[in-house]
């Protein structure tokens, strides 16, 4: 048997239904997977709503991450057999592919060999989060080594801002992490942050002002936009960079466009699914940097709670409640 | 006799007169110039209306860029000497300087060496335009030598779009540039645009596809932003950088979240005055290559038409007519 999780209409986590259908067959370079669990990503809010750019035609399958144990492999995949654990790395269309079963068919490439020191919430948990990390403050950001950088890192306590705070603090930065309240500020330093700044309010401007000696600070990393984008240009530092990497807030994004001339502000954006984990070479480099500090247990994935395959409504109405510290997995066969 | 062009009130040029004074004296660290010509800029439109975010004293001396012979140098000046040729770059407060009048003062910082080649009108020329463009294209735009980037620029026919032009050429780049009207297609190709295309309609997007096998701009250098900012942000190709000097439009920028992360889109913004006029390292290196190239008739200032000091609204009217091709010149002493 093959229970299934759909998205019926462009209308929330409501919609999903549980359906039990046939295991299907991969096509020609792509893998069949026994799934183990899955890991829930914002984006699929997006998809879910239908506010997404690209929407998958009804009822189709969800969730783009997951882990899982090789069943099957199509035509012309080489690299992987029956038997091999892998983590399936949320980089495919998400229009043609959706991993929330107990089987899952997906392109040869979006699979990862699973690292052998991490269990399966683990597995299902890194890639997104690290990955899309790992994008935006290296490769969009400008993080470097030991530089006496300031990053600050809005809506923290994500799947995707942990593992930021990580990646900055290994980098030798100093962390400004931003929370809605103070509820998550122990766990937000637990995690490294050194200073936690609340966003109910735009005194978190003077703060940063303050914990920077007045110079602001040198890379954000967001995904809300909309008005707290104008904020966060009024916080940031001469020649800053803001790495935006969602649309949380759902209302207009303004250009801050005087304080981008005057202080030679950076704006730019990230799709990790596409511009990381899709492109094989910038993956290769940041996969190997991710891997060792798991590894070496610099960085630890943060598993907000898990839920059975059959209440995977309720685990997307928690992503959608903003109450989580990490990642919301779902356990399909652990 | 010192004839000085003062901005009464914040209305525009109609709001300028020119006013007998006394002859200042330069205080320490300051020079006196007898000016042979001054050179506008966009950027004292705002100012005359008082929409720059840094306002001056009423009444105020207006213009930032000139060139002269020194009359007196303040206390603490050194490298420069009674009798010198010099160019007046616009890199000093806005608020506590104007070039405009028979004699002014300003600080020794503000101070270059007239290239002994180009003329008085040339040498009021110079700066503000290929600074700017330097800044915009190279530092902050990535244009590097002979790697096959199509450049866009746009309001091309402007004294910061036509050295814009000669950079991007001068660096191996393609160049797209744009107009309102095709009326001064042959003056841009003349200085080096390998297509013009017009921007009175959205019809241009389809042709910066055409000109780019579907691949859209790498740069863009724009001083226009508001709605074009979007167009820009959908004409650019991946990873493309939306490099904004300017707010020409007037109105309310959008950030065009979803190209730019879609497409990893850099938007930055420049302030050539402050971030290179006015950084001496990165200026030195700017200044070497401009000046090689207009030694060696690389590049060439292109003047749009002289007035004279008595006719200094006139002058200001032809900017805000947007009819010019090049630079306006006022003629004081030449």
């Amino acid at each position: 048997m093959n229970k299934v999780a759909r998205l019926n209409e462009f209308a929330g986590p409501s919609a999903i239904s549980i359906m039990n259908e046939e295991i299907p067959n991969p096509r020609p370079g792509e893998v069949l997977i026994k799934m183990k669990t899955a890991g829930l990503n914002h984006v699929e809010k997006m998809i879910m709503y239908g506010h997404f750019p690209i929407k998958p035609e009804l009822s189709a399958n969800i969730g783009y991450e997951g882990a899982g144990v090789i069943e099957q492999v199509g035509i012309g995949v080489d690299g992987f057999k029956q038997g091999d654990e892998v983590c399936i790395i949320p980089n495919m269309p998400f229009n043609k592919y959706g991993v929330i079963g107990n089987y899952s068919v997906v392109p040869s490439t979006s699979i990862v060999t699973k690292p052998p020191k991490i269990n399966w919430q683990e597995a299902s948990s890194l890639w997104m989060g690290y990955g899309t990390a790992y994008q935006g403050l290296v490769n969009a950001g400008g993080l470097k080594n030991n530089t006496d950088q300031t990053v600050l890192i809005s809506a923290a306590s994500s799947s995707v801002g942990l593992p930021a705070i990580q990646i900055a603090k290994a980098h030798g930065a100093k962390v400004i992490a931003t929370s809605r309240t103070l509820e998550k500020e122990a766990s937000l330093k637990e995690m490294g942050a050194d200073y936690v700044v609340t966003t109910t309010d735009e005194k978190w401007k003077d703060q940063v002002a303050e914990i920077t000696s007045g110079k602001g600070f040198d890379i954000a990393f967001d995904p809300i936009t909309g008005p707290f984008t104008t904020q966060l240009a009024e916080a940031a530092g001469f020649g800053a960079t803001i790495v935006s990497y969602g649309t949380l807030s759902m209302s207009e994004t303004a250009l801050p466009l005087f304080p981008m001339l005057m202080k030679a502000l950076k704006l730019t954006g990230i799709d990790s699914g596409h511009h990381l984990l899709g492109n094989p070479n910038q993956f290769e480099i940041a996969r190997k940097h991710i891997i060792e500090h798991i590894e070496n247990g610099n960085y630890k994935c943060k598993i907000d709670s898990t839920f059975l395959l059959d209440d995977v409504v309720k685990a997307y109405q928690r992503m959608e409640s903003g109450n989580q510290i990490g990642k919301i997995i779902i356990n399909i066969d652990v």
